[in-house]
């Protein structure tokens, strides 16, 4: 087999394990992918070790060149776990038998994460093979990402002293498209509440109730109907107090993104798309604040009516942040709007969930202007893009919180790899793409 | 067995069938409660038959002294379908194993329309065993009353010659308050509706694209807001144009059945009431229309947080209606009203479900003073009250368009019983006293 064959069966191999951290029945599949990665790495050329936790295991690894010479120290973090995956959400084949499909592999995991991990560890492998990684270099790969990354930050404390390094690096989040160098910069926080409304002690039956008593959902869309103003602005007040404000170059390099409008209206398959005034889809998903209803529930939901007045509403709410926005403040914000606007024909209850800073690191600053460098090397030369992502990953301060760096994002997911969906690709040119982004990252990096 | 052990068994054993009409898959259930209705109207002597349709079949019985004399014939209506009961909802045991609690039975149609109709079947079977009832009589019981009748019509016009009558009788509103006997001289409509908006195509990470797409549950809940005013009025454009206005007497009467806003809030279990101005609780239950939500789904309800921006949310509406509003014009004018304030960025369904008419009868004319003086007669002599209920039978408004007759409508559910809730109750006594409620009320009417 030819070194590219090689690779490619290795990467098949880390995607037939169906690593669905979701689910309780897949604690040996977890371990078992944990030892193939510990494997893989001893095999490149790295010391690897297991480190079990309440969860899943992580998986560390670290090259070092010794000797007594200052040098940087970088940590590069991913996860071998996935979403769900099965043949009922609209596979076409088996999620976790990979396929080819013109230059495309299709399985679970492909892109998010392991397609994006396995490059980084190809790229420090070729360089151990070469004479060695321009960095140290420390993996750090997890196997609960997709479940909330319970256990990480207890792993990263224990092991503080192994893990200090200068800056870490996590391809998992999008690129502007195929072959389009993309510099992640920023990424939004979030708070998460839930809201219950309690009216009348039972259900009642409404022809009987209905017009005396206050019926608990109605007062639960008066209270979320109120949670934007007539322009799609968060209403609740002091909700955008601490909104940074964006620069004029940040506006500019979304608009370079050339993400239009229409283009995010056809993802989502939306009839019209519409949002805070001033700012186009793409700023508005990067750059603002929002507050969503994830879910609403309350009454009768089967089939046919029902003619109830009932007891309870419900709904679960989440705010996507911004710098510089606190996650528990927002939610105590939220809180004291949603209570005081509440009428006494109805208890209310609202309990905070889990919230996540949102992340600010600036490209023109610290390691930004050498990721920006390797990008546009690994991409031959081509222009790199910045990017504000709309999700959160909240491991992203974790890390700057525990070890006190900031973390690069040079993401190799694109736009329609359908991560998280059925059907999910990674193109098998972007292993390499990827592997010489890192050597390129880690050399840029050494020369700070 | 005792008289009273023969009937409390049969009663229960009419409870124990789960006839939940809403659920497709209780068909053979539905005959099964039927053929036991068939049988038990032949025990006690009169003439049944079960008449098949394209729902749940409706049960037939009667009763006629026979030879050439002119007598009056009394049409007697219920329903031996009930709710949905499930232990999720807030039972204390099994909602089809009857059980006695302080002289209650609880159990799924203890009241609702079971002991009601199953009151009038042994008052006319004791006056069969004495040798005859005072007028002839037909019983129709159906199985779809909890989903709106659709097959009741076809019947009755089907079977009009046969179900020729004077007057018709139904218990199955509300009294007054334990042993004040209570005629209901009138009934809120209804109409119903469904509203379903779409907005993604596909379930959305909310991270992604919150905040430029459009999120239907937002869209919802300010539609739904929009239904009242501030002053809790109904806020759709016409919807109180043909409202009836209410005589000085029956804000006595009202006023007469000393039903407290206080009462009617203990009853429900509210931490306050609130209502349309100007009015008392049961002036807004039995005088005024109304405008609830029954259901509200949308997005996801599991335990936890998932950070979806869903691609649909939807409603159960109804509106309660007075004379002289008409259903269908009602649904017309909320659907209007919804489609017109729905933006373009989600797709709006409305399905307009089932309607019923409102009803009134003079409780001074016709039949009415009878009525009157047979309830007295059933409860020791006491006065009698005068009730507009908030609820709704359609089947009162069919009987009127199809046999051209009124329907007296006496009712032996308490306030509290918690018809369509969890542990519903009826007190074992009312099966005697509504017997003796029915004999009355024969003697009477064949009087007038």
């Amino acid at each position: 087999m030819s070194l590219s064959e090689i690779v490619k069966a290795d990467y098949f191999d880390f995607l037939r394990f169906p690593t669905v951290s979701a689910d309780p029945a897949r604690d040996q599949t977890m371990r078992d992918c944990a030892s193939w990665l510990e494997k893989k790495f001893g095999e490149m050329g790295l010391e690897a070790e297991i480190v079990a936790t309440a969860g899943a295991p992580v998986v560390l690894a670290k090259w070092s060149k010794g000797g007594s010479g200052k040098r940087r120290k970088v940590l590069i973090y991913g996860h071998y776990d996935v979403q769900p995956a099965e043949m009922g959400d609209g596979w076409t084949g088996d999620p976790f038998e990979p396929r080819m499909l013109d230059g495309m592999v299709v399985a679970r995991g492909s892109t998010d994460n392991k397609g994006q991990i396995f490059a980084h560890m190809l790229g420090v492998a070729e360089a151990i093979r070469e004479g060695g990684a321009a960095t140290d270099v420390i993996f750090v790969v997890e196997g609960e990402e997709e479940v909330g990354s319970d256990n990480l930050e207890g792993v990263l404390r224990a092991r503080k002293d192994d893990l200090k390094c200068d800056v870490a690096i996590i391809s998992d989040t999008n690129m502007a498209g195929p072959n389009r160098p993309t510099l992640t910069y920023g990424l939004r926080g979030i708070a998460a509440l839930e809201v219950e409304l309690t009216g009348p002690s039972h259900d009642l039956h409404s022809g009987v109730y209905g017009g005396a008593v206050v019926n608990p959902i109605t007062v639960l869309t008066r209270l979320l109907a109120g949670l934007h103003d007539e322009k799609n602005r968060v209403a609740v007040p002091g909700f955008y107090k601490k909104v940074r404000k964006v620069a004029a170059w940040e506006r500019l390099a979304a608009k370079n993104l050339k993400v239009s409008d229409a283009e995010v209206q056809r993802q989502a398959g939306s009839p019209a798309l519409a949002g805070e005034p001033g700012f186009s889809a793409i700023e508005r998903i990067g750059m603002r604040p929002t507050a969503e209803i994830n879910g609403i529930t309350g009454g009768y939901q089967g089939p046919g009516p029902k003619t109830v007045l009932p007891s309870k509403a419900s709904a679960k709410l989440t705010f996507r942040l911004v710098p510089h926005q606190d996650p528990r403040e927002i939610a105590r914000l939220v809180e004291r709007d949603l209570k005081k606007r509440c009428p006494k024909t109805v208890k209310i209850k609202v309990t905070p969930q889990h919230g996540g800073f949102p992340y600010f690191c600036d490209p023109k600053k610290g390691f930004g202007p050498a990721a920006s460098r390797a990008l546009s090397q690994a991409w031959d030369g081509k222009k790199v893009h910045y990017l504000l992502e709309g999700g959160t990953i909240p491991i992203v301060s974790v890390i700057k919180k525990v070890l006190g760096v900031e973390t690069l994002l040079v993401g190799l997911s694109l736009p329609d790899c359908r991560a998280h969906g059925p059907d999910e690709t990674f193109p098998i040119g972007y292993l390499e793409r990827g592997a010489k982004m890192n050597r390129a990252l880690l050399r840029e990096i050494s020369e700070v």
